[in-house]
């Protein structure tokens, strides 16, 4: 035996004592006081630390990263940051000003430009870019945080937390800090002495501190009906009869976008008129989007289980428990690491939109000069292999009669042929592969990959991918929907008819719709106002969304 | 608008608060008394509830099983059992005396035969056979639990609850229950005035109960040096050579038995020989395996996550914080789900053992007569096609040069070409291809499909499988490596040589191991009670294991 009898096992523990014990002298048993919060996280936080700041698309510890922006960087530097989403300024400002030096992320949507300038410019270093639930993960891995920097509503002097609708992903990131001696610093809006209800007990925290101003949150789920055009309507129609309809949909996630609302706001109209209710797209895994608001009323959802919560539809959702997952205090209950999992594991499709789609299906959201991420889409987006269990869409994608044969999820594409600003969608080969370069990544940052899409639909036709028997038949199925860009301009009329023969490719007609039933008048709701007046009045838009 | 204005949203909750009324009068607060517990169950479940009674391979709500055994059929009936694992007699006794119809669930190992049989008999039916992570999800999707029964060490008045090192799912089903309006009932070991720590806020938990005895658990992961064969060396020192050496493996998981348990013991002997320490096998995803110890106290260990933990390893887990992840009251906090999810797509490699392998690759241990279910295996044992990171293992399985192209997860099969009882483990034809037919699934039972594996070892050796251009050659890649079995007999040796030249299969020399090197002698401890010695007296094994 080579036992080294000298070596601690608890070093982290008591790097961790050490550092609570430098801010002894601030605090008020677990609660930091506000102005206090710079020097507070001078003495939390050591250089090299691996520190998970909350963020995802929607919820952001916003106080928590002013502050750190704030620190001496000559204390606090080379951090290697951990976080979902780089949503705000200061997220890379504290890369410039040499507080942090890495960064490994998910998604950096509304700051991507700027991290491809400074990964360019040497400013930041990048790790590895994620799908939220590998980042999950690995904070249980590889990525163990030593600080976790997080928000919730409210705390009691105990530390227990309450979330409220916004629960996401917070309880995850506390977990893999709490448990690993790992500083917890929670901003919360109020400290109060009763919570509505425990989201996080406090025993999993070490410090709370009032912020000046609640967290941002970001209504991003949110899309006006106004908004939605009739090409849309006719893509959400072949959706529904092509895609829902055919292969029995029972559960699905809907990405963002009006692609997809306008789907949401078929259903009582045109999904009615088919007879499917009750039939068709009982189970949800999303956000509580809005223009969800018209189906739930007329009865087609029977469960929604939510990543997020999403501004204005907290009085909605608390009003439609059989429907939402909602705590004791009557509030949604969302999380966002378990409704990946459902996600990816327990819906019958997924349907997006994407930005650029190859010969081959394989398609991606990033686009030159732009460093986007991934968010949870390719999560949600593929054929996960470790299921076993089988529902009837799953197995209506089985071709062939292989003993060992199984059923795959639907991953559908939803895109109309070119991108406003005349950009075509179905391209030759996609501008991730030359970011690839520029940033060099490992891989190219692919969202879906081609062998994984099932359908594509688009304002020609539905694609039926899974019924290719060859990659040369996908590139075809592919070329006949992706109407006047460079893949679908060359494609030869009579290899259409043949596709259409085998069930490959449907036209509108094929299924029974006349493109000039495609109206806006088919909307269950065509304005925000009509979404609220759907609600009851429950539905309260935020400020920017109301016209009236 | 289309909108039922006498609709109730609130059918679950208005029915939670009927039943909790009814049970008023036996309850003090959140605490049912022991010996009410059929009654109080009678009253609180309705009959066709969807009930998920916890129960994984190691942890049983063993008090609750047997009080749901004996409620009365003609109350309580028609019910759906969720399951993770079907492990006690009483699980399927409730079928028999007609409480329970339908069953979900994972695995069934020790009921597997019991469980054929009434299928056969027509007294049980079956929903689906998941893995672990996908029946989680579909707890917020379309199973949905009405009642969850679990089990806890401990609860306040309050209904906190402490799970000390067995937390395992108990927070995903009870979330699942508690936030859709279902009733959660807990045993626990005792009820005290003070928690160690908090697992699950009490604001979760509707009813605790003290249980008559602490609930069962099950040593699972625990494997005596004493009965690894030296066939069992030779193959652990392939694996290490051959894979985790090659392709530079940093994180990882093991499944259960004594071809990892090998590979784990010669890390801190044959590895250290090779100047590996510190370079391979830093982070894993597993449960604590106290053949694990030698290779922690030896140093190579950073971290190690678990689904669950291990009788008689709670007190060296306890004094190895810096590797495991604990909690404030300094005992092992596992998470069966967050594990999943780590081990899926944080982890470069799994490695497990199989019964049946076909000539493609495809492995079940499912067999004729035992319907045992899948457990979490397949969720790790798959490449993840969500998974965007990359580390240099999951790189080094880039075959070609696809602009798009992807690494891949090492998903590495270690089987002996025998089974005990002188069974082929390579087979023409799964034994599960007729289980199918049998047990009338959907699909038939794989474990692990032929195209997720990249690595088969036997004792024969290494075959490269993510190298293979073509099914052709990978089915030659396996019989080179399948022995004397049906699938090795006809296998021509020069076939053999071509696929070594191309680096598609390794034998034991060309990876510099000599087969006589392969001795007892190199196990870093050759007993339960050396891993005792290793653990300086920390490891207590259960009595079955002790011989000294």
């Amino acid at each position: 035996m080579n036992i080294d009898s000298t070596r601690s096992w608890t070093k982290r523990r008591d790097e961790k004592a050490k550092r609570l014990s430098k801010v002894k002298h601030l605090a008020d048993g677990r609660i930091l006081p506000t102005d206090k919060m710079v020097e507070a996280l001078e003495m939390l936080i050591s250089p090299k630390d691996k520190v998970v700041l909350e963020g995802n698309n929607q919820k952001q510890a916003s106080f928590l990263s002013a502050v750190l922006a704030q620190v001496d960087p000559e204390k606090v530097n080379q951090l290697h940051m951990i976080m979902s989403s780089i949503s705000r300024p200061e997220h890379l400002n504290i890369f410039e000003k040499g507080i942090a030096e890495k960064m490994d992320f998910s998604y950096a949507g509304p700051q991507s430009l700027r991290v491809a300038q400074m990964l360019e410019d040497g400013v930041l270093k990048i790790g590895e870019i994620h799908t939220y639930l590998e980042l999950y993960g690995r904070l249980f891995v590889d990525l163990i945080p030593n600080i976790a920097l997080v928000a919730a509503d409210k705390a009691d002097q105990n530390g227990n937390l309450y979330t409220g609708a916004n629960t996401e992903e917070t309880p995850t990131i506390i977990e893999a800090a709490a448990f690993k001696d790992g500083i917890v610093i929670v901003q919360v809006n109020e400290i109060t002495d009763e919570l509505p209800r425990v989201d996080v007990p406090g025993d999993w925290v070490d410090f709370i501190v009032e912020a000046d101003k609640p967290y941002q949150l970001e209504p991003l789920f949110t899309r006006d009906p106004r908004h939605i055009t009739e090409l849309q309507i006719l893509m959400a129609m072949m959706a529904i009869r092509g895609v829902y309809e055919r292969h029995n949909v029972q559960s699905l996630n809907h990405g963002i976008g009006f692609n997809t609302a306008a789907i949401e706001l078929l259903l009582p109209t045109y999904g009615e008129k088919l007879g499917l209710k009750g039939k068709i797209c009982k189970h949800w895994a999303l956000n509580p989007h809005p223009t969800l608001i018209p189906a739930i009323e007329s009865g087609w959802v029977e469960s929604v289980h939510c990543f997020g919560g999403e501004v204005g539809m907290e009085k909605y959702v608390a009003a439609r428990p059989d429907v939402f997952f909602t705590g004791r205090d009557g509030t949604l209950r969302s999380n966002r690491a378990m409704c990946q999992v459902a996600g990816q594991y327990a819906v019958d499709l997924f349907i997006g939109s994407t930005l650029q789609i190859d010969k081959f299906g394989n398609s991606s959201t990033v686009t030159s000069g732009r460093l986007s991420g991934f968010g949870g889409a390719p999560n949600m987006g593929h054929d996960p292999r470790g299921r076993r269990h089988s529902t009837q869409a799953w197995l209506d994608m089985m071709t062939g009669d292989d003993p060992v044969g199984r059923g795959r999820k639907l991953v559908v594409q939803m895109v109309e042929t070119y991108q406003s600003g005349n950009r075509p969608v179905f391209v030759e080969s996609l501008d991730a592969i030359d970011v690839r370069k520029e940033a060099e990544l490992a891989t190219t940052p692919v969202m879906i990959y081609g062998d994984d899409v099932t359908h594509v639909v688009t304002e020609e036709g539905v694609a039926y991918l899974y019924k290719a028997q060859s990659l040369e038949e996908r590139r075809q199925a592919l070329a006949a929907v992706a109407g006047v860009t460079p893949i679908g301009i060359h494609h030869d009329f009579r290899d259409t008819e043949k596709l259409r023969k085998k069930g490959i490719v449907a036209l509108p007609e094929d299924l029974n719709i006349r493109r000039t039933d495609a109206k806006r008048s088919l909307l269950a709701a065509k304005s925000v106002e009509d979404l609220v007046e759907w609600s009851g009045g429950l539905y309260h838009p935020p400020a920017k969304f109301r016209s009236w």
